[in-house]
């Protein structure tokens, strides 16, 4: 695993916990976590249970026993370590964004394909397809159970940058992030929105905005935790992203993506309107889904709270008895399942490189709308 | 109309509202109300849309003009006033409770009886049946949409005199309330159980309890507006009522019933659970149903909120488009829709003085039983 | 009363409550009501309550002993009849939206400028602004309770239109409404968004589409009852209307209206965010506000539903004891009082004409955006 | 760990994660799980991750190398065990209930006080104390914020034995199980409703009752997971358990535990009332919690969300950035911290034996108050 920040904590519980519940045709091992301060490194080794640690991943990634290579850094990061990692034959699970520019990914993508004619998997980590409710919610779709699809909602509301004195740490910085809230948490919005409704976006006009566009810089320490100094400096990523998508099919879908909203802690909220029902979930209630059966008689229709908790909703089997709550980190498990299996397999992980190519190609046509007047731009062309 | 308090305002509205949304077979006219202040009960008549006032009450039951009379003085003067009208010929509408002992109520029931049959009709005002989403309720258990019942909670809760130097009103007064939370709104949990269930209370085990046992007297002024004095005297009602009672069928239910819980404003809530199904209803959201169908595939069944606003569901055909709410004042319009069309065509209308004097025999033997260590009391013995 | 269809009742029953429970300083009486059909208009004035009926609005409008024009009919009609009424010395109140047309509505707001130097008063209905808890809603904001809005959601969802066989009545028809769910729904939406925040959109890039072209010609019957026929029709209006705003101050507002989402029935709702607070309001739950205080302990934070049935929250002393809700007509009784109120003490009633034709500019910005590529287009240049 | 079933799977979860989030004072390892069938036990601790397993675990218990003894097994096997366990100079952690019957929970209670001063450390397993927001709950009512409490409502509400048609498993019989509804899950809302209030059940009235008295034997196979065959038994413990209690102040508690409660999964609600304010918890949505502050400007009061997952929330700060949900099983990690801690630090683990046995002795009333006919029982006399 190359990186270790939150990430690497969520991704470390997957690797450690999925084998406990689930049976895997493989049985992976958490051997070196990858960082470049030796010393935090070897802690966090220690924490999140690493046999080892190091601090050139290149040298890591070249070794022979090492089969799969687990990316949790930066997006700046993430192409130069999986060209490697791909090239050096190991399998890569990369978290998302796939890359901070559509030149990278598609990079990434071209070499993820030629990889998988040579036995390697590739996958990128949106967790958030594994949650039960949304896969569940997939299938409901997938069945037909809400008939054409109409309209689609998608919004991520969060509320940690609203203080304008909150410091000017990567996230806001777009050499480093790629983009704000867009790339940041719009990306999920994007992501689950195609996996719930099974279309992609086809062309898109928005707009980005920045609200508060100085904060101050980092005194010191680095990350997230870092303390603010007496300078201030230019916050160069989007605080809104608002836009407006066209599936495939020519449904119209409605994305906000916000760090300023007040009050909304993790609010990943998806709506699927369709012409026999309807489905919304939100992330602050990941356990429950919304369904909306129009094919029921009229007098007796209403918005249905499925508590997505028994044996046979997706992926609930191997844990607690119907009505215990998942949490937040059991997508990282899933995932850990799904690629494990496609690994033994020989089948592609879902989703790819390309879904996540396509999605940056998504935020960046999003992009080049707001800076065209919100025009309409295609985004796989 | 006898009284001109909160109910006969309300009644007021009901009688001038229902003929013009619902086809009444019978037109009725706001001739006459009643009440001891000759100065306030004329105010009252301009106010509230009546033709005339009256300060004696006896005189007006007598008119050969009057067909109905409608009740809506505290407690302890139903019986007279009712007894009076029954005598003089008249159909009578009662405000809940019927009365405020067994003994009175069970005169009315038999003067209702004798009245009956020279073609009178009697009804007393549990209005909260005619909430559409609770009948709709009462007919998805009819349907067997449950099935077999097994578990019934109903409670009523209410946080008005939670501060201790509320006055001391009639409300807190044994003799003229009859109780305290366990008739003013206990009564109408069981009411609406029973109603939605089809089925009676028939034994009970409770306890009364009153948490503030003095408050000021009121000084001038009367009524619930009245302003304390700097005395005090003695509540002798209860302020919490708290029992289970047995169902016709076996089935045990759990009731509540405060004034002291506080941030609940008007909780009369009413859980019904069966073999095959479920169902929630909660005055503060009356447009409103929680169903759960649980013969529908296991991984989709859920609670369902039914915005009770179709046209085809109880009463509703006659007000506004679907999706418009209703408040709490339609009930009352109901209410004189189903009196008057009881009237017309010389059937019981729903619920009867028996009905009213079956709840007053429960509320009787809960007090039993709270006087005799929470021991089981038949209700209707 | 010109006209008597839906909002003829709505309208009706205002006059008609309105003075049984707020003190009026003046006494309306309801005169007459006109439509085009004889025996319908005079069925309607039996039902509803007006004392005479007319078929010829021109007439009525010009009688000494009308002072109110009460204007219900559909939007393409308001223009002609507001003006002859404002010609003949009455004052006005004007069912939304003001017209079909911008250019209408400066006429109309031309007209109402120079009546009020000659004592008339004129005023446009959106009664929404009269739900106790969207006028609380505002105050909050106008309080400060809010800091500075930084983000603004507004969406109006029904799901009446989803059946594409549901036949193309007049409101699906661009020269008789105007336009479809834009100015049906979403003028509702941006007026309320607008009357929280005490602000106006500024800008707009928006999108209408139609999802079903072509729909069922009425046969028999007239109005929204009528059956369908064998003949289809094309509809012209839009289905689904998603736009952006920019609020004076900048602030980003989004807007989505939509007569095709499953599930929804009445579904305005707005959500303001601001650096010290948030809220939201439904008109499914109109009795509810959700507000959320950015200023209490943060672990104590959290989005708080605000029962708002107080006597002191706006509107609400003359009602219902706290805890008992109203309904979707409650409304129409405060807009009487408002606008019986203003009449009487000279002033200008809001929502004014010019409050009616800024929302119409809104419309028709949102319908060029659409033309132009969703390119922002200003409302009020 | 003795025991290997559903609750072993949630502790050995529980120390396997903690010491990963969490600095330990001491790092606990997980040695050795016990079971009877040997061959099953062996795949038990390739599963959940035990170095050894055994099958006698009077010789384990015995074992030098061991210092904590876990107990997981059903009821009726805790006291042997766990007074083994104390004898040989372990620190016991005990899952709930202590023990099946008052007087093994005596017995078990003797030697914890007696181990105790021997430096051994007790505890019994209440995990649903450890949800974050049933702590913060408590924390609010310690520190004054309800006022006086004045009303509680706790209750356990399941589904799962709904069907008539599961079968007879250890959990319906009462030599195994002690109780059914009552010690198996109203023994989480008797402990859960005093943990937050801070005070002890003093008496209690109440009933018990079987719905379905007879079901299906277990055919081949064991545990719940076993088929049904041809013959029937009796089931010889409560379906529903109703009762009210007094807490030790006075105020008034109203209890219920079912398996029938059809839709409810996992219903543990606890609503406390106070003179200043009320919350509410509910196990089916565990990250939040329901807070109603009496003390705030009334027109603003109601009751707030509190999505309980910052970084100063109980057990909050080492897992996931502010917004991310817990599930179920994260109560078992802070419930090794706890009792780790306390092992450390040489304090009294909470909830203890003596705490455990007093839940025992709440039940225990119950059930004599229901044979009985309900009369009030005290719980520690």
């Amino acid at each position: 695993m190359i990186g270790y920040g939150f990430m690497g904590a969520a991704h470390s519980q997957g690797w450690r916990v999925a084998p406990r519940f689930f049976d895997l045709p493989l049985a992976p091992t958490m051997d070196v976590v990858v960082g470049r301060d030796a010393a935090a490194v070897h802690a966090a080794a220690g924490k999140w249970g690493w046999r080892e640690s190091a601090t050139d991943w290149r040298e890591v990634v070249a070794r022979d026993d090492i089969d799969v290579v687990d990316i949790v850094t930066p997006g700046d990061t993430h192409a130069e370590i999986a060209l490697a990692a791909l090239e050096a034959g190991k399998h890569v699970l990369c978290e998302k964004p796939l890359a901070n520019t559509v030149a990278e990914a598609e990079a990434m993508t071209d070499a993820a394909a030629a990889a998988f004619a040579r036995g390697q998997r590739s996958m990128v980590g949106f967790t958030y397809r594994r949650v039960p409710a949304t896969t569940f919610a997939r299938k409901l779709v997938a069945d037909g159970r809400l008939g054409e699809i109409r309209q689609v909602r998608a919004e991520y509301l969060q509320d940690w940058l609203t203080d304008p004195e909150a410091p000017l740490t990567w996230r806001l910085q777009k050499d480093r992030a790629g983009s704000g809230s867009l790339g940041d948490i719009g990306a999920h919005a994007v992501d689950l929105a195609e996996y719930i409704t099974g279309q992609r976006v086809a062309t898109v006009s928005g707009i980005l905005e920045t609200l508060v566009t100085e904060r101050p810089l980092l005194g010191e320490g680095v990350g997230l935790s870092g303390t603010a100094s007496d300078q201030r400096g230019p916050v160069t990523v989007d605080d809104v992203a608002l836009f407006t998508g066209r599936l495939e099919s020519g449904a119209l879908a409605s994305f906000e993506a916000t760090r300023f909203r007040t009050g909304r802690k993790n609010g990943l909220r998806v709506e699927v309107s369709g012409s026999k029902g309807a489905l919304a979930f939100d992330l602050e209630r990941l356990n429950e889904l919304e369904f909306y059966d129009a094919t029921l008689p009229p007098l007796e229709q209403g918005f249905r709270r499925i508590y997505v908790t028994e044996h046979d909703h997706p992926y609930l089997a191997p844990w607690w008895p119907p009505g215990h709550m998942l949490g937040y980190e059991h997508g990282f498990s899933h995932q850990v399942v799904d690629f494990v299996t496609a690994v033994h397999e020989g089948t592609q992980p879902s989703p790819s490189f390309a879904d996540g190519l396509h999605i940056q190609r998504v935020l960046d046509a999003v992009e080049r709308s707001s800076a065209a007047g919100s025009a309409w731009v295609p985004t796989d062309a």
